[in-house]
């Protein structure tokens, strides 16, 4: 047998992305933190709430500087900083390589951390709309600053809760990701809203949006501006989507719409933890490509998924999801909730 | 608040295919245990060792009767029987409609479970090789047993081993479900194939199968007729994939090479085994689609994918993966361990 740590010891490479060559989807070597190969695959165990914990105010210091922060009377309401273990690198150009028939570039992107308030001991569906309302204008100011970098093509802003849904860190935060590349989850929902446009003149998400008020089986909350619903065919238990109700297809240039949007957000995200016995779940915004922001046929929402079924084989292999839950039984659950 | 019993108790409706509206994918809507929210939606725990096990000779009355069995001197070796609680129905035709803009077929497919020896002690990668190929007969004479009903289109071989990679049961066993439709990951890797094709007049597969055993850095094991090497792209570190070494495009139709085929899965598995510490795995077999059997661009594999990191927020929004191994040094270290 080898000797694991001579042929496995990585002396901190700098991360690669990488093209798989048979369904085009992109990969991030990320070495960061690699050594031996139990050592860094293993999810860590969430932060002690008790020990020290790099996002409480007073350990400012302790992580890379805020490159965002919103003041609140002297002190921050809430602070985006660098991710300390990025998965790809902000320095350097894009330089793309073939690797015989394969296709690779280096690992250009940023990846940031938003720390959603300073407090530790509460978690995002316990703040108030305001204080949820500045979360979302962080999002907007960073994708923002983030766009005018021209290697920079698509920001996937994207949130983990609880250890079995990614988080690593208990302090309520959410995350960011700049990538050279659109990704490949957005450029199908690109592509299948072009189909429908193609077809109707009218954009599928807001054809989606109608039809599921005046159906309303499927409806678990909406507002003067926003409709939050259970998909139609959604890959996991509860999955619930907030679209926007007219036509819009870039999230940065709708600021003034973000008091209702938080207002669906926070209820949303307290229907489920109240449901669901405060389950960790993902969120993630899905909005236009910079090269695509006023697209008629793309509208940007958020899916907000619970973690409560397992990857497993056939999903692996197939792409197909079995979901022990239909949407209109969820959706009914979630709505006749009080929050 | 609303009573949770009323609103979404379900009386045993039929499993549903849902189709999404905006990438095309499908979802099995299946209620076979479907009960209130947090019921049916956790995980159930692994089957202890010392209790009753379905699986196991002397319980064949206990499950539903076997549709295939490889006799093994008065005894049998490996079993296949529809799965008691299946994620599709076996019965009726297949009756596709819409729902407004949306599309949903009746879930009419077959699921069933392969039972890959008697012995409840052991695990796929103790069994000796003989034993390994009569479990791969298993596959391929389902695989043909079912393409003979004009009702489906595809046929998913997979397993999961272990809790945490979606295992149920500790027996070791695989799965198959047939489907009516082809699975979107099997249609991209056909699309990407085809374009490679059209382009270069070689399959992709074969390509990458050369470029790997001349590169040799990816290699984990070969023998006569197969590689198992580490792919350019992987999702999941450790991810490693079983190709014939030259053209085949469908698995059931190679039976000649099953003694290799279970040498390079064997050798594969027992690796990972040592590597990892015997981690939860998933494999899935892809085969081409009934309609395309003898496609010119495509070549059947198996991906065996240790269940090592969690998919979170970014892998859901973006498709993309975060690998923290690079494939070179997995492959590295699993080609050098003995087993």
């Amino acid at each position: 047998m080898a000797n694991s740590t001579d042929c496995v010891y990585i002396a901190s490479p700098l991360p690669e992305l990488r093209k798989d060559p048979i369904v085009g989807r992109w990969v991030i070597i990320s070495t960061e933190r690699a050594r031996r190969p139990l050592e860094h695959i293993r999810v860590p165990p969430p932060q002690p709430a008790s020990g020290f914990c790099p996002f409480c105010p007073g350990s400012e210091d302790k992580v890379p500087s805020a490159v965002y922060t919103s003041p609140d009377r002297g002190a921050w309401s809430v602070r985006v900083v660098p991710n300390k273990f990025p998965a790809l690198r902000v320095e350097g150009d894009i330089d793309r390589q073939g690797e015989g028939l394969y296709d690779k570039s280096n690992g250009v992107g940023a990846h940031e951390v938003i720390i959603e308030t300073p407090r530790h001991d509460v978690v995002l569906a316990d703040l108030d709309e305001a204080d949820i309302e500045r979360v979302l204008h962080a999002y907007r100011e960073r994708i923002i600053d983030l766009r005018r970098d021209a290697r920079f093509r698509y920001v996937m802003v994207f949130k983990n809760h609880g250890a079995a849904a990614g988080a690593s860190l208990e302090h309520t935060h959410s995350q960011l990701i700049a990538l050279p590349v659109v990704p490949i989850n957005v450029l199908e929902e690109m592509r299948g809203a072009r189909h429908y446009y193609e077809y109707k003149e009218r954009c599928l998400f807001c054809d989606i949006a109608k039809q599921e008020l005046s159906d309303g089986r499927r409806v678990v909350y909406h507002n003067d501006k926003f409709l939050a619903f259970a998909p139609f065919a959604p890959k996991q238990p509860f999955e619930t989507w907030i679209v926007p109700k007219t036509h819009a297809a870039s999230y940065e240039d709708h600021a003034r719409d973000f008091p209702l949007l938080a207002n669906a957000l926070r209820t949303t995200l307290r229907k489920i933890q109240a449901a669901l016995d405060a389950p960790p779940y993902n969120f993630m915004l899905h909005t236009a490509p910079f090269s695509d922001r006023d697209a008629p046929h793309y509208h940007w929402h958020i899916e907000v998924m619970p973690t409560l079924t397992t990857v497993a084989g056939f999903e692996w292999g197939s792409g197909f999801y079995i979901n022990p839950t239909p949407p209109e039984d969820a959706a009914t659950f979630l709505r006749e909730l009080d929050t």
